[in-house]
Protein backbone atom coordinates (compact mmCIF):
# COMPACT_ATOMS: atom_id res chain seq x y z
CA UNK A 1 0.00 0.00 0.00
CA UNK A 2 0.93 3.73 -0.79
CA UNK A 3 2.18 5.52 2.01
CA UNK A 4 0.21 8.45 2.98
CA UNK A 5 1.44 11.87 1.97
CA UNK A 6 1.49 14.52 4.33
CA UNK A 7 2.07 17.98 4.02
CA UNK A 8 3.83 20.00 6.94
CA UNK A 9 3.67 23.56 7.60
CA UNK A 10 4.46 26.06 10.28
CA UNK A 11 3.64 30.08 11.22
CA UNK A 12 7.10 29.99 13.08
CA UNK A 13 9.41 29.72 9.66
CA UNK A 14 11.06 26.69 7.88
CA UNK A 15 14.26 26.41 10.42
CA UNK A 16 11.80 26.46 13.85
CA UNK A 17 12.51 23.38 16.27
CA UNK A 18 8.44 22.42 16.46
CA UNK A 19 8.59 21.98 12.75
CA UNK A 20 11.82 20.40 12.74
CA UNK A 21 10.46 18.10 15.78
CA UNK A 22 6.91 17.57 13.42
CA UNK A 23 8.69 16.65 10.30
CA UNK A 24 10.94 14.06 12.25
CA UNK A 25 7.39 13.01 13.57
CA UNK A 26 5.78 12.67 10.54
CA UNK A 27 8.57 10.20 8.52
CA UNK A 28 7.28 7.45 10.83
CA UNK A 29 3.66 7.84 9.57
CA UNK A 30 4.35 8.51 5.60
CA UNK A 31 5.91 10.07 3.43
CA UNK A 32 6.81 14.09 3.82
CA UNK A 33 6.85 17.30 2.00
CA UNK A 34 7.52 20.95 3.91
CA UNK A 35 6.07 24.26 2.40
CA UNK A 36 7.12 26.73 5.11
CA UNK A 37 7.55 30.21 5.43
CA UNK A 38 11.00 31.66 5.33
CA UNK A 39 10.49 33.80 7.94
CA UNK A 40 8.12 34.03 11.08
CA UNK A 41 4.72 34.43 11.01
CA UNK A 42 3.27 34.39 14.38
CA UNK A 43 -0.12 36.33 14.74
CA UNK A 44 -0.50 36.38 10.96
CA UNK A 45 -4.35 34.90 11.62
CA UNK A 46 -5.50 33.98 8.03
CA UNK A 47 -3.45 36.42 5.88
CA UNK A 48 -3.15 35.84 2.28
CA UNK A 49 -0.76 37.48 0.07
CA UNK A 50 -2.70 39.59 -2.37
CA UNK A 51 -1.01 42.39 -3.69
CA UNK A 52 2.65 41.07 -3.37
CA UNK A 53 4.89 39.00 -4.84
CA UNK A 54 5.55 35.21 -3.83
CA UNK A 55 8.76 33.38 -3.53
CA UNK A 56 9.15 29.80 -2.79
CA UNK A 57 13.14 27.94 -3.24
CA UNK A 58 13.40 24.07 -2.62
CA UNK A 59 15.68 23.66 0.63
CA UNK A 60 18.11 21.11 2.26
CA UNK A 61 17.88 21.49 5.56
CA UNK A 62 18.39 17.96 7.25
CA UNK A 63 21.06 16.57 4.78
CA UNK A 64 20.69 13.15 6.20
CA UNK A 65 19.37 10.47 3.23
CA UNK A 66 15.97 10.43 2.42
CA UNK A 67 15.16 13.48 3.54
CA UNK A 68 11.93 15.04 2.86
CA UNK A 69 11.39 17.40 0.17
CA UNK A 70 11.49 21.33 1.54
CA UNK A 71 10.22 24.69 0.20
CA UNK A 72 10.43 27.90 1.73
CA UNK A 73 8.13 30.52 0.86
CA UNK A 74 8.08 34.19 1.29
CA UNK A 75 4.47 34.14 2.21
CA UNK A 76 2.06 33.65 5.28
CA UNK A 77 0.69 30.27 6.75
CA UNK A 78 -2.28 30.19 4.31
CA UNK A 79 0.23 31.02 1.03
CA UNK A 80 2.25 27.87 1.35
CA UNK A 81 -0.76 25.84 1.75
CA UNK A 82 -2.01 27.34 -1.13
CA UNK A 83 1.01 27.07 -3.27
CA UNK A 84 1.84 23.71 -2.21
CA UNK A 85 -1.29 22.68 -3.36
CA UNK A 86 -1.76 24.29 -6.41
CA UNK A 87 1.69 24.21 -7.66
CA UNK A 88 4.40 21.91 -5.31
CA UNK A 89 2.90 18.60 -4.86
CA UNK A 90 2.23 16.43 -7.39
CA UNK A 91 -0.73 14.69 -5.33
CA UNK A 92 -3.57 15.90 -2.89
CA UNK A 93 -2.34 15.15 0.14
CA UNK A 94 -3.70 12.53 2.87
CA UNK A 95 -2.85 15.20 5.40
CA UNK A 96 -1.47 18.53 6.27
CA UNK A 97 -0.17 19.03 9.66
CA UNK A 98 0.90 22.69 11.06
CA UNK A 99 2.81 23.05 13.95
CA UNK A 100 3.88 22.58 15.90
CA UNK A 101 3.77 25.77 17.37
CA UNK A 102 6.10 27.70 19.92
CA UNK A 103 2.93 28.79 22.05
CA UNK A 104 -0.54 28.24 22.77
CA UNK A 105 -3.53 28.46 20.32
CA UNK A 106 -6.20 27.41 22.86
CA UNK A 107 -9.25 29.39 23.23
CA UNK A 108 -9.51 32.93 21.34
CA UNK A 109 -5.88 32.45 20.43
CA UNK A 110 -7.09 30.02 17.45
CA UNK A 111 -8.48 33.31 15.97
CA UNK A 112 -4.95 34.98 15.77
CA UNK A 113 -3.06 32.33 15.16
CA UNK A 114 -0.60 31.27 11.96
CA UNK A 115 -0.40 27.60 12.93
CA UNK A 116 -4.31 27.10 12.47
CA UNK A 117 -4.56 29.43 9.55
CA UNK A 118 -2.72 27.03 7.90
CA UNK A 119 -4.63 24.17 8.76
CA UNK A 120 -7.88 25.88 8.14
CA UNK A 121 -6.93 26.79 4.77
CA UNK A 122 -6.41 22.62 3.70
CA UNK A 123 -9.55 22.22 5.40
CA UNK A 124 -11.02 24.37 2.98
CA UNK A 125 -9.98 23.20 0.34
CA UNK A 126 -10.90 19.76 1.21
CA UNK A 127 -7.85 18.22 2.70
CA UNK A 128 -8.00 17.01 6.52
CA UNK A 129 -5.84 18.77 8.86
CA UNK A 130 -4.59 19.58 12.03
CA UNK A 131 -2.79 22.00 13.76
CA UNK A 132 -0.21 20.89 16.86
CA UNK A 133 0.80 23.77 19.54
CA UNK A 134 3.03 23.45 22.67
CA UNK A 135 2.11 25.94 25.34
CA UNK A 136 5.33 26.69 26.20
CA UNK A 137 6.99 29.74 24.04
CA UNK A 138 10.55 29.40 24.31
CA UNK A 139 13.01 28.61 21.59
CA UNK A 140 14.01 25.46 23.48
CA UNK A 141 10.68 23.86 24.57
CA UNK A 142 10.75 20.72 24.24
CA UNK A 143 8.50 18.24 22.08
CA UNK A 144 9.61 14.95 22.83
CA UNK A 145 6.90 14.67 25.26
CA UNK A 146 4.10 14.17 22.94
CA UNK A 147 5.56 12.78 20.75
CA UNK A 148 3.62 9.57 20.67
CA UNK A 149 0.51 10.86 21.42
CA UNK A 150 0.76 13.47 18.38
CA UNK A 151 1.93 10.39 16.25
CA UNK A 152 -1.05 8.14 17.50
CA UNK A 153 -3.71 11.88 16.37
CA UNK A 154 -2.60 11.87 13.14
CA UNK A 155 -2.59 7.93 12.39
CA UNK A 156 -6.38 8.16 13.82
CA UNK A 157 -7.53 11.09 11.38
CA UNK A 158 -5.98 9.03 8.92
CA UNK A 159 -7.79 5.83 9.32
CA UNK A 160 -11.01 7.53 10.62
CA UNK A 161 -11.42 10.83 8.53
CA UNK A 162 -11.84 14.14 9.83
CA UNK A 163 -15.45 15.47 9.41
CA UNK A 164 -16.03 17.13 6.27
CA UNK A 165 -16.07 21.27 7.25
CA UNK A 166 -13.90 20.28 10.67
CA UNK A 167 -9.92 21.03 11.65
CA UNK A 168 -8.64 19.75 14.73
CA UNK A 169 -6.73 22.38 16.87
CA UNK A 170 -4.57 20.49 18.99
CA UNK A 171 -2.69 22.06 22.00
CA UNK A 172 -0.41 20.37 24.39
CA UNK A 173 0.35 21.42 27.98
CA UNK A 174 3.80 22.05 28.50
CA UNK A 175 4.66 18.55 30.85
CA UNK A 176 6.60 15.79 30.81
CA UNK A 177 6.30 12.66 29.32
CA UNK A 178 5.21 11.01 32.95
CA UNK A 179 2.77 13.77 33.64
CA UNK A 180 0.64 14.28 30.70
CA UNK A 181 -2.47 12.19 31.08
CA UNK A 182 -3.79 12.00 27.69
CA UNK A 183 -5.87 13.50 25.34
CA UNK A 184 -9.57 14.99 25.56
CA UNK A 185 -11.82 16.32 22.68
CA UNK A 186 -13.20 19.97 23.95
CA UNK A 187 -14.92 23.28 23.05
CA UNK A 188 -13.03 26.16 22.67
CA UNK A 189 -13.18 27.79 26.01
CA UNK A 190 -14.32 31.85 25.92
CA UNK A 191 -11.83 34.08 26.65
CA UNK A 192 -10.03 36.99 25.68
CA UNK A 193 -7.05 39.39 26.18
CA UNK A 194 -6.41 42.11 28.18
CA UNK A 195 -4.51 44.21 26.67
CA UNK A 196 -1.72 46.76 27.58
CA UNK A 197 -0.20 48.96 25.10
CA UNK A 198 3.56 49.81 26.19
CA UNK A 199 3.78 53.71 25.23
CA UNK A 200 7.51 54.74 24.72
CA UNK A 201 8.99 57.26 22.48
CA UNK A 202 11.71 56.58 19.58
CA UNK A 203 15.56 58.11 19.42
CA UNK A 204 13.57 60.30 17.53
CA UNK A 205 11.19 61.80 19.75
CA UNK A 206 8.35 60.26 17.87
CA UNK A 207 5.88 58.23 20.46
CA UNK A 208 4.75 54.11 20.10
CA UNK A 209 3.42 51.24 21.48
CA UNK A 210 4.56 47.75 21.66
CA UNK A 211 1.04 45.66 22.25
CA UNK A 212 1.34 43.62 25.36
CA UNK A 213 -1.64 41.93 27.10
CA UNK A 214 -2.87 39.32 30.06
CA UNK A 215 -4.91 36.32 28.75
CA UNK A 216 -8.31 36.30 30.62
CA UNK A 217 -10.49 33.30 31.04
CA UNK A 218 -13.76 34.00 30.98
CA UNK A 219 -15.15 30.11 31.19
CA UNK A 220 -15.15 27.83 34.01
CA UNK A 221 -16.46 25.01 31.95
CA UNK A 222 -14.53 21.75 32.13
CA UNK A 223 -15.27 20.54 28.47
CA UNK A 224 -12.72 23.16 27.66
CA UNK A 225 -9.91 22.70 26.32
CA UNK A 226 -8.42 25.36 28.83
CA UNK A 227 -9.85 23.29 31.62
CA UNK A 228 -8.01 20.48 30.24
CA UNK A 229 -4.92 21.66 29.73
CA UNK A 230 -5.16 22.98 33.26
CA UNK A 231 -5.27 19.00 34.21
CA UNK A 232 -2.97 18.08 32.14
CA UNK A 233 -4.50 16.68 29.17
CA UNK A 234 -3.96 17.12 25.58
CA UNK A 235 -6.63 19.50 24.22
CA UNK A 236 -8.58 18.29 21.14
CA UNK A 237 -10.90 21.15 19.39
CA UNK A 238 -12.91 20.31 16.29
CA UNK A 239 -12.97 23.56 14.44
CA UNK A 240 -15.09 24.80 11.82
CA UNK A 241 -14.47 27.61 9.29
CA UNK A 242 -18.34 27.89 8.90
CA UNK A 243 -18.59 31.14 11.02
CA UNK A 244 -22.86 31.21 10.73
CA UNK A 245 -23.74 31.92 14.60
CA UNK A 246 -26.96 29.69 13.19
CA UNK A 247 -28.49 30.85 16.39
CA UNK A 248 -28.71 34.00 16.30
CA UNK A 249 -30.73 34.13 12.91
CA UNK A 250 -33.86 33.87 14.38
CA UNK A 251 -33.36 36.77 16.81
CA UNK A 252 -32.19 39.03 13.98
CA UNK A 253 -35.20 38.22 11.83
CA UNK A 254 -37.34 40.06 14.70
CA UNK A 255 -35.28 43.43 13.75
CA UNK A 256 -37.28 45.80 11.82
CA UNK A 257 -34.96 45.68 8.38
CA UNK B 1 -30.05 61.85 25.88
CA UNK B 2 -26.15 61.12 25.11
CA UNK B 3 -25.45 60.35 21.15
CA UNK B 4 -24.10 56.75 20.58
CA UNK B 5 -20.51 56.88 20.38
CA UNK B 6 -19.81 54.67 16.97
CA UNK B 7 -15.81 53.26 16.07
CA UNK B 8 -15.29 53.12 12.45
CA UNK B 9 -12.38 51.41 11.05
CA UNK B 10 -11.38 49.48 7.79
CA UNK B 11 -9.09 47.77 6.38
CA UNK B 12 -8.54 49.41 3.09
CA UNK B 13 -6.95 52.24 4.81
CA UNK B 14 -8.08 55.50 6.70
CA UNK B 15 -8.49 57.54 3.45
CA UNK B 16 -10.05 54.74 1.60
CA UNK B 17 -14.25 56.08 -0.26
CA UNK B 18 -15.79 53.54 1.29
CA UNK B 19 -14.18 54.39 5.10
CA UNK B 20 -15.27 58.27 3.93
CA UNK B 21 -18.63 57.34 2.78
CA UNK B 22 -19.38 55.11 6.53
CA UNK B 23 -17.81 58.11 8.28
CA UNK B 24 -20.03 60.56 6.99
CA UNK B 25 -23.44 57.97 7.06
CA UNK B 26 -22.28 57.01 11.05
CA UNK B 27 -22.78 61.04 11.69
CA UNK B 28 -26.35 61.03 11.05
CA UNK B 29 -26.15 58.13 13.51
CA UNK B 30 -24.19 59.10 16.20
CA UNK B 31 -20.68 59.97 17.66
CA UNK B 32 -17.97 58.99 15.69
CA UNK B 33 -14.19 58.34 16.10
CA UNK B 34 -12.09 56.98 13.44
CA UNK B 35 -9.07 54.24 14.16
CA UNK B 36 -7.88 52.71 10.65
CA UNK B 37 -4.96 51.84 9.28
CA UNK B 38 -2.54 54.16 7.43
CA UNK B 39 -2.17 51.96 4.55
CA UNK B 40 -4.38 49.04 2.62
CA UNK B 41 -4.48 45.59 4.69
CA UNK B 42 -6.67 43.39 2.53
CA UNK B 43 -6.40 39.77 2.99
CA UNK B 44 -4.78 40.25 6.58
CA UNK B 45 -7.27 37.88 7.88
CA UNK B 46 -6.70 38.83 12.22
CA UNK B 47 -3.31 39.22 11.88
CA UNK B 48 -1.95 40.90 15.24
CA UNK B 49 1.31 43.16 15.33
CA UNK B 50 3.16 40.93 17.78
CA UNK B 51 6.89 41.53 16.93
CA UNK B 52 7.15 44.97 15.88
CA UNK B 53 6.12 49.02 17.12
CA UNK B 54 2.84 50.33 16.01
CA UNK B 55 2.72 54.02 15.58
CA UNK B 56 -0.66 55.92 15.60
CA UNK B 57 -1.01 59.57 14.92
CA UNK B 58 -3.92 61.90 14.97
CA UNK B 59 -5.17 63.18 11.39
CA UNK B 60 -7.22 66.03 9.46
CA UNK B 61 -9.16 64.15 6.59
CA UNK B 62 -12.54 66.11 6.31
CA UNK B 63 -11.73 70.26 7.11
CA UNK B 64 -15.45 70.80 7.58
CA UNK B 65 -16.43 72.35 11.14
CA UNK B 66 -17.32 69.48 13.39
CA UNK B 67 -15.19 66.59 11.52
CA UNK B 68 -14.79 63.36 14.13
CA UNK B 69 -11.49 62.95 15.78
CA UNK B 70 -9.42 60.41 13.49
CA UNK B 71 -6.62 58.93 14.14
CA UNK B 72 -4.24 56.00 11.72
CA UNK B 73 -2.26 53.31 12.73
CA UNK B 74 0.35 51.74 11.40
CA UNK B 75 -0.72 48.32 12.11
CA UNK B 76 -3.63 45.61 11.42
CA UNK B 77 -7.34 46.12 11.47
CA UNK B 78 -7.47 44.18 15.01
CA UNK B 79 -4.12 46.23 16.17
CA UNK B 80 -6.65 49.46 15.28
CA UNK B 81 -9.77 48.20 17.16
CA UNK B 82 -7.05 46.99 20.59
CA UNK B 83 -5.41 50.71 20.18
CA UNK B 84 -8.73 52.13 19.86
CA UNK B 85 -10.24 50.45 23.20
CA UNK B 86 -7.07 50.47 25.19
CA UNK B 87 -5.36 53.65 24.56
CA UNK B 88 -7.35 56.34 22.00
CA UNK B 89 -10.95 56.06 23.24
CA UNK B 90 -12.05 58.14 26.28
CA UNK B 91 -15.21 54.84 26.76
CA UNK B 92 -16.13 52.07 25.14
CA UNK B 93 -18.19 52.80 21.92
CA UNK B 94 -21.77 51.71 21.59
CA UNK B 95 -20.61 50.12 18.22
CA UNK B 96 -18.06 49.57 15.98
CA UNK B 97 -18.45 49.35 12.26
CA UNK B 98 -15.95 48.50 9.44
CA UNK B 99 -15.23 49.12 5.99
CA UNK B 100 -17.24 49.64 3.96
CA UNK B 101 -14.93 47.71 2.30
CA UNK B 102 -14.36 47.91 -1.68
CA UNK B 103 -15.10 44.03 -2.70
CA UNK B 104 -16.65 41.44 -1.55
CA UNK B 105 -16.86 39.48 1.91
CA UNK B 106 -19.03 37.21 1.95
CA UNK B 107 -19.29 33.24 1.55
CA UNK B 108 -15.80 31.77 2.64
CA UNK B 109 -14.14 35.06 2.30
CA UNK B 110 -15.09 36.29 5.42
CA UNK B 111 -12.19 33.91 6.73
CA UNK B 112 -9.60 36.06 4.57
CA UNK B 113 -11.30 39.54 5.13
CA UNK B 114 -9.59 42.79 7.34
CA UNK B 115 -12.49 44.53 7.04
CA UNK B 116 -14.33 41.36 9.17
CA UNK B 117 -11.27 40.81 11.65
CA UNK B 118 -12.32 44.09 12.90
CA UNK B 119 -15.52 43.78 13.85
CA UNK B 120 -14.46 40.31 15.33
CA UNK B 121 -11.76 42.26 17.77
CA UNK B 122 -14.18 44.51 18.95
CA UNK B 123 -16.53 41.55 19.20
CA UNK B 124 -13.97 39.39 21.59
CA UNK B 125 -13.85 42.99 23.61
CA UNK B 126 -17.62 42.85 24.15
CA UNK B 127 -18.36 45.44 21.80
CA UNK B 128 -20.93 45.17 19.28
CA UNK B 129 -19.70 45.19 15.56
CA UNK B 130 -20.57 44.68 11.72
CA UNK B 131 -18.30 44.97 9.35
CA UNK B 132 -19.40 46.07 5.65
CA UNK B 133 -19.01 45.54 1.74
CA UNK B 134 -19.76 46.29 -1.09
CA UNK B 135 -19.16 43.69 -4.02
CA UNK B 136 -17.32 45.78 -6.40
CA UNK B 137 -13.62 46.34 -5.73
CA UNK B 138 -13.57 49.10 -7.95
CA UNK B 139 -11.52 52.29 -5.56
CA UNK B 140 -14.45 54.29 -7.87
CA UNK B 141 -17.16 52.03 -6.32
CA UNK B 142 -20.88 53.76 -5.71
CA UNK B 143 -21.56 53.23 -1.82
CA UNK B 144 -24.70 55.56 -1.96
CA UNK B 145 -27.16 53.76 -2.88
CA UNK B 146 -26.87 51.26 0.34
CA UNK B 147 -26.88 54.68 2.35
CA UNK B 148 -30.31 54.17 3.78
CA UNK B 149 -29.67 50.52 4.69
CA UNK B 150 -26.47 50.80 6.38
CA UNK B 151 -28.07 53.81 8.68
CA UNK B 152 -30.56 51.27 9.43
CA UNK B 153 -29.40 48.44 10.51
CA UNK B 154 -26.94 50.03 12.57
CA UNK B 155 -29.63 52.17 14.63
CA UNK B 156 -31.73 48.42 14.63
CA UNK B 157 -28.66 47.05 16.61
CA UNK B 158 -28.02 49.85 18.77
CA UNK B 159 -31.56 49.30 19.58
CA UNK B 160 -31.65 45.62 20.03
CA UNK B 161 -28.55 44.54 20.53
CA UNK B 162 -26.64 42.07 18.65
CA UNK B 163 -26.28 38.61 20.69
CA UNK B 164 -23.53 38.11 22.81
CA UNK B 165 -20.42 36.25 20.76
CA UNK B 166 -21.95 37.22 17.30
CA UNK B 167 -20.59 39.95 14.45
CA UNK B 168 -22.52 40.85 11.76
CA UNK B 169 -21.24 40.56 8.20
CA UNK B 170 -22.96 42.62 5.92
CA UNK B 171 -22.67 42.61 2.62
CA UNK B 172 -24.14 44.85 -0.69
CA UNK B 173 -24.74 43.78 -3.95
CA UNK B 174 -23.34 46.42 -6.48
CA UNK B 175 -26.77 47.62 -7.86
CA UNK B 176 -27.98 51.05 -7.98
CA UNK B 177 -31.01 52.16 -5.02
CA UNK B 178 -33.91 51.12 -7.26
CA UNK B 179 -32.87 47.20 -7.98
CA UNK B 180 -31.73 46.78 -4.03
CA UNK B 181 -34.34 44.78 -2.94
CA UNK B 182 -33.65 44.54 0.68
CA UNK B 183 -31.96 42.49 3.51
CA UNK B 184 -32.30 38.96 4.25
CA UNK B 185 -30.74 36.93 6.82
CA UNK B 186 -28.56 34.18 6.01
CA UNK B 187 -26.03 31.95 6.91
CA UNK B 188 -22.73 31.86 5.34
CA UNK B 189 -22.88 30.06 1.63
CA UNK B 190 -20.30 26.85 1.44
CA UNK B 191 -17.41 28.24 -1.46
CA UNK B 192 -14.03 28.34 -2.04
CA UNK B 193 -11.07 29.49 -4.07
CA UNK B 194 -9.47 27.97 -7.15
CA UNK B 195 -6.66 29.23 -7.03
CA UNK B 196 -4.09 29.42 -10.26
CA UNK B 197 -0.76 30.41 -9.73
CA UNK B 198 0.74 32.89 -12.04
CA UNK B 199 4.32 32.21 -12.08
CA UNK B 200 6.50 34.96 -13.59
CA UNK B 201 10.32 35.38 -13.80
CA UNK B 202 12.02 38.33 -12.48
CA UNK B 203 14.59 41.09 -13.90
CA UNK B 204 17.06 39.40 -11.85
CA UNK B 205 15.96 35.68 -13.41
CA UNK B 206 14.08 34.23 -10.38
CA UNK B 207 10.56 33.19 -10.62
CA UNK B 208 8.16 34.24 -8.52
CA UNK B 209 4.44 33.73 -8.02
CA UNK B 210 0.96 36.39 -8.06
CA UNK B 211 -1.80 34.96 -6.56
CA UNK B 212 -4.84 34.62 -8.47
CA UNK B 213 -8.03 32.76 -8.29
CA UNK B 214 -11.64 31.88 -9.18
CA UNK B 215 -14.66 31.95 -6.68
CA UNK B 216 -15.91 28.51 -6.90
CA UNK B 217 -19.69 28.04 -5.19
CA UNK B 218 -20.50 25.10 -3.57
CA UNK B 219 -23.41 25.71 -2.24
CA UNK B 220 -27.32 25.63 -4.03
CA UNK B 221 -28.93 26.78 -0.33
CA UNK B 222 -31.37 29.64 -1.04
CA UNK B 223 -30.70 30.45 3.01
CA UNK B 224 -27.18 31.67 2.19
CA UNK B 225 -25.60 34.72 1.54
CA UNK B 226 -24.48 34.09 -1.77
CA UNK B 227 -27.89 33.35 -2.72
CA UNK B 228 -29.34 36.62 -1.44
CA UNK B 229 -26.91 38.78 -2.95
CA UNK B 230 -27.29 37.21 -6.52
CA UNK B 231 -30.83 38.04 -5.99
CA UNK B 232 -30.45 41.34 -5.00
CA UNK B 233 -30.75 41.28 -1.78
CA UNK B 234 -28.47 42.78 1.06
CA UNK B 235 -27.23 39.94 3.32
CA UNK B 236 -26.52 40.21 6.81
CA UNK B 237 -25.02 36.88 8.56
CA UNK B 238 -24.68 36.69 12.06
CA UNK B 239 -20.97 35.26 12.12
CA UNK B 240 -19.07 33.71 15.74
CA UNK B 241 -15.58 33.16 17.30
CA UNK B 242 -16.30 30.37 18.72
CA UNK B 243 -14.90 28.27 16.26
CA UNK B 244 -16.02 24.81 18.06
CA UNK B 245 -17.42 22.46 15.74
CA UNK B 246 -19.85 21.09 18.44
CA UNK B 247 -21.88 18.59 16.22
CA UNK B 248 -17.83 16.67 15.81
CA UNK B 249 -17.41 16.28 19.52
CA UNK B 250 -19.14 13.02 19.65
CA UNK B 251 -17.69 11.77 16.44
CA UNK B 252 -13.92 12.07 17.66
CA UNK B 253 -14.65 10.99 20.73
CA UNK B 254 -14.89 7.52 19.28
CA UNK B 255 -11.35 7.32 17.94
CA UNK B 256 -8.89 5.57 19.41
CA UNK B 257 -6.61 8.55 21.30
Amino acid sequence: MQKPLILVTNDDGITAPGLRALISYMRAVGDVVVVAPDSPQSGMGHAITLDSTLYSKKVSIDLEDEAPLEYSCSGTPADCVKLALQELLDRKPDICVSGINHGSNSSINVIYSGTMSAAIEAGIEGVPAIGFSLCDYSWEADFEPARDHIIRIVKQAIEHGIPKGVVLNVNIPPLEKSALKGIKICRQARANWKEKFDKRTNPMGKDYYWLTGEFELLDKGEDTDEWALSQGYISVVPTQFDLTAHHAIQDINNWNL
